[in-house]
């Protein structure tokens, strides 16, 4: 199984998924005061898609990044990258819980907010390992990366873990704080910092 | 990321999010005046199908004459994209609520449309900001397109702002004139005025 | 655009619209008389699940069949395809209107099956004038197929017209006909008559 | 029509399912007893997900692993792929049937683990008649597998139809044990035995 499979593969379910979420999106129904406060009411769906389309976006990215510097591929590799798009294609589900809750107040909405932040954090561990598996002793990596570059990205990656698990602890005191948090966590490895997208290629 | 990622990916959801549309056309449950008049009264499903299905048809084919110019991609490029995808997969959701609620009148009909128009409008603005931030100064083009030929095509996306502005004044009076108004934009959009899609090329 | 952007992306458009297809076969609620029982009132679903399948599968064997012939892309020819698209990717509801209403007997169960075949007979069609924009003079063709090839494949792609006509008429009669001859079409349009699916080849 | 345009279709469909399988997981609406404890009920709708994604993600793996030594492709061979796909892409249905009565005890719960199962049989039933055929007296196949190689693998996808059925009858017992006995399948057919994994590539 090349890289090059993978990767088609891996956009694919990244592309599907990134579509799927606006099926959390509903049209109110029979709305009593209207359909322009319906609309309003509804921000948190608003809000989840958001934040979840550019989760989903930003880990293609790395997802490429990371691909980019892989000589191989191996049995291993492939089962990691089949558990990360288990958790990329779950996260319409969460988002539509996140969206469904935020509004409600009390427990639910802290319990929606935990789900969501915990997928999240799923998906970054997943990511980290798979990280970690590739570039220990450079077992599927080629020369394009110096260790220092190896050691950076290492640290951004599995920087991920107690970010998230952060996120969880802030979900059960406040959905929304939860929601901006994860905005934040996607802004931050959308950054160039670490220099996993830093690079610019001609086509 | 070569640009050739970057329409790969966007390929997969302009097609993704064209394809759903048909989930908003319902089967009619129970209906009391027989199935026939059941289908006929739902013609805004149809119609609204219809337009979205060619304003992200067309949207693409002009994304594609755009990202051919391209020799490069750089960060900025790459978020302007993917927010410009994030509304080609949201227009399912307005598309929906046109089909729901041409059909009732009132104020809940025109709100309907303004955010049908809003999301169209706000799709052709990113569209425009993506083609400026390409071209100003040649940053991400060749020397494929001509001064001249970069200026026509500047006319041409950045002229969809006030007319999509204006197609959401008309929503505020009649969501079918609004209706009728984005497909005329669609049309715009599809004929080879200032070359955007002039070109043939042997494959 | 090349020819090769608009077969992926086609390409893109039947995968989602024959996986979609998925979406119409329900899961029975609250069975009055056992699972078993509702499962199989639903063969309506099953069967027409079948008969979509195979039919967009070889619509997607045709197409390429077609493609594989085109020197070059024009305009005209972006729209056609366009439209053949919006046909196929509408396929899954009247595909869940048969289902629905299959069972049903009356005038509704007819209707359904006109909508039916009438969706597949627009899809014929638009096949057909697909074809003949662009092999009539050879206008996008090369000089890989003969005269009398040519020939025998327009016999063919218009063919359907009065077939699917046909149907039509057999759709007002009895609706599990008409599903049978759809089928039957669909066999037909596999079949290697004509020469469109006849030839074979190395990687 | 290449084996590469085969291949590119099916892992369309293969993407496209297995991130529908998503929709099959609900919100729970206005739960009882909190979200926390409706969210814990619809446990067989997590564990359905996970082998479902799992079980899609090795037959696209031992898809690619087949076409790989695959030199054409003729039209029987098509059939038989566009059968397997059928399949595939009907599989959120039993797996949305399963995560909805797995939980409700009694003869509906073990008639949708027969309908599960028996998807799974088909689906691997099929999968081997693919690879008998295309494999028998070489038929599609190039010099690449020696003699021995291409009867270990005929023994690995020909050895799934009495262990489907084998699960067909643990489905007439219980639902979970079958689910599970799916899991221990799809992680047999996941291991290198048999050699169908077993290569590494550089890209």
């Amino acid at each position: 199984m090349t890289t090059g499979r993978i990767e088609a593969f891996s956009d694919g379910v990244f592309a599907i998924a990134i579509t799927l979420l606006v099926l959390e999106i509903h049209v109110p129904e029979d709305p009593e005061n209207g359909l322009g406060a319906a609309l309003l009411d509804q921000w948190p769906a608003y809000a989840s898609y958001v934040v979840s389309f550019f989760v989903i976006g930003i880990i293609w990215v790395n997802h490429h990044a990371v691909f980019d510097y892989l000589k191989v591929a191996d049995r291993p590799l492939l089962f990691l990258n089949l558990l990360l798009l288990m958790f990329v294609g779950l996260l319409p589900w969460p988002t539509n819980l996140m969206a469904t809750y935020m509004q409600e107040g009390g427990a639910d909405e802290r319990i929606a907010a935990v789900v969501y932040s915990g997928t999240m954090a799923a998906m970054g561990a997943t990511f980290g390992a798979l990280w970690i598996y590739a570039s220990r002793h450079r077992r599927l990596l080629g020369d394009t990366l110096s260790a220092e570059e190896i050691r950076r990205r290492t640290v951004r990656f599995v920087a991920g873990s107690p970010l998230y698990t952060l996120s969880i602890l802030v979900a059960l005191v406040s959905a929304p704080a939860c929601l901006a948090l994860n905005a934040l966590l996607a802004v931050y490895y959308a950054l160039p910092a670490g220099g996993a997208m830093a690079h610019r290629r001609v086509t």
